[in-house]
């Protein structure tokens, strides 16, 4: 199936009013959704609404939270999700950070009683919009085990930055800290197919290319150690210093339904005028993406990329041309409408293909 | 040779007072130095205390630097390091930080203008040790190409970050963004040794093991182009938003004799007093070092580490035992000082064996 972005997420908009999320709050998560999708980042798009449906729908997530400071210095804020959307409460951090940074020159987030954030590029966009350098990362239930463990304990914890530019597009760097998505590996259990051998474990530890075997064992960080580090840090910034959630202690999307997540988030927002003029920021940052773009490159490479390009030039054709949706996908998401009395008929100029 | 920690340090500081640095910068060069060699990293250690002589003799390191802080707001910080030590002047800027962060709840701190700094864990301990969480990161010469390419322009820039933690001890990461430290790669040229496939690439691209090739190529990132963008990420921030050099324009240590390095530093100090009070951090913390420790472990894996871990490790028995240096760095370092008027005679019973 292709669709049409704006009518999808007119789509996505009305089946989350439809649970009790006001308008302005279902435009976010809808945003955030179909903007993953545009990206080609579809593990974290539409295919989503129908989790967050039934999370909303059992109370575990909460559809019109209080979200609250609850401390405050002139650098850093503490936020209270109240168990809202992570869309929405991550909106609001940002929101509440551009203020901050603009005034104090930067500022240290740190969120916790929040869920699923969807991807990290859709909160380092508002800031970079903002003409701020911004930081986005998130814990996430366990699925990875520490570095020579074989139990899963820390997630694949996003992590992103994104930076203004002059005449580029924005660098956008947006990457989960395993090697894959663990998507990638339902995805090959589902299909029988075998997976390469360094993209997980099974649950003895040993390396793997049996996909279902590696969905029992660990996702492997990518990098080996430094990775698990980093994804290390991100859990201590976003889960031990928030409040949240940390390592096995936050709850699976998929399958803790009697309670909440308790995901915690983390960002940072600077601006670069406190540094320097943004102009001449711009013309340096421009200066090292064209030497980027021009460097020698290797046989069989016809381009060397920033981080984010490929996204913006998916989000460009997917534009213009419509969002390839798997059928699996559509009918879920179809259904899960119709559930809510939302028909994706009435939308159905969405449907291009 | 078997030397002992406190008198290296002195000796060291002693050569480092001949040509020019005031005695308490001397002595911070020198705990940085031998700390470094304490904790195992003797890349980092002594070994470099004839190239600093030799560009501080030249003039293209100053050694009594004029530190000024040239942009500040209530969250960030930018400082010129006039061409100090790098060691000189991160220490000046953290000392800088730990009182803004202490004031503001969290600090960005951007370094232009400044030399190679030794160890990020340096830095980072010193914030840890006012009990905040703290990054250090700088950018460095070109070694590695950016993914797809086959020209040096970004640095291995290291990336550290420590947190305080109750009774167990700080985790403190230290990692270059590369694969592997480039000096392994001189060492393996230097004694004729093949090296792993995945360290490095030759002139041309192709992955290559002869050591020699390698130098005269790239370096290759941690994790691929996920570690790549990490160390574009600290270029941007230590050297393109400070007005340090960047990419190819940083001078190298070893071979630029004309002109100062220009190299940036980023660091970032928040106080979790602001988010939590710290005793009850202290004991999340702890918690989840426990439970990372009492995981299941691998076939083959005796102990899981968090970082920082095996280096407290090692420098609780270097400084029990001494300090092993290789034949040729204690002649490097004997000579440095014979030509500054120093002899490490005078400091002998640094010599155990």
């Amino acid at each position: 199936m292709i669709v049409q972005a704006e009518n999808l997420r007119k789509y996505v908009s009305a089946v989350l009013q439809t649970v009790g999320l006001p308008v302005q709050d279902s435009d976010i998560v809808a945003e955030s959704l179909v903007s993953a999708n545009l990206r080609g980042v579809d593990s974290h798009g539409v295919t989503r609404l129908p989790i967050y449906v039934k999370r909303l729908k059992l109370g575990v997530a909460n559809p019109d939270p209080q979200v609250k400071v609850v401390e405050e210095s002139d650098a850093t804020l503490l936020i209270d999700g109240d168990d809202g959307m992570g869309q929405v409460v991550g909106t609001r951090a940002i929101r509440l950070g551009i203020e901050k940074a603009r005034k104090s020159g930067a500022v240290f987030i740190g969120v916790k009683r929040s869920t699923h954030f969807g991807t990290g590029a859709f909160f380092v966009q508002q800031g970079v919009n903002a003409d701020l350098v911004t930081y986005a990362m998130s814990n996430a239930p366990a699925t990875m085990a520490p570095w020579g463990g074989i139990q899963p304990y820390i997630g694949t914890n996003p992590y992103a930055f994104g930076v203004p530019v002059g005449k580029h597009k924005p660098i956008i760097l947006d990457m989960a800290t395993s090697v894959v998505a663990r998507g990638k590996i339902i995805m090959a259990a589902q299909k029988g197919e075998e997976i390469p051998l360094g993209w997980a474990i099974d649950k003895e530890g040993r390396p793997t290319t049996d996909a279902a075997a590696a969905l029992e064992g660990s996702v492997l960080p990518f990098g080996g150690p430094k990775g698990y580090a980093i994804s290390l840090m991100i859990d201590i910034m976003s889960g031990v210093l928030t409040g949240a959630g940390f390592g096995p202690h936050i709850n699976n999307i998929y399958g803790d339904f009697d309670k909440p997540q308790n995901v915690g988030h983390f960002f940072q927002l600077v601006d670069i005028n406190r540094f320097m003029p943004a102009d001449l920021f711009k013309q340096r940052i421009d200066q090292m993406i064209d030497e980027i773009k021009s460097a020698l490159r290797a046989a069989g490479t016809d381009e060397i990329f920033l981080p984010g390009e490929i996204e913006f030039r998916v989000e460009r054709q997917r534009l213009e041309q419509g969002i390839p949706l798997s059928r699996e996908v559509y009918v879920d998401i179809k259904k899960v409408g119709e559930e809510c009395g939302v028909s994706i008929n009435d939308y159905e100029s969405a449907i291009l293909a």
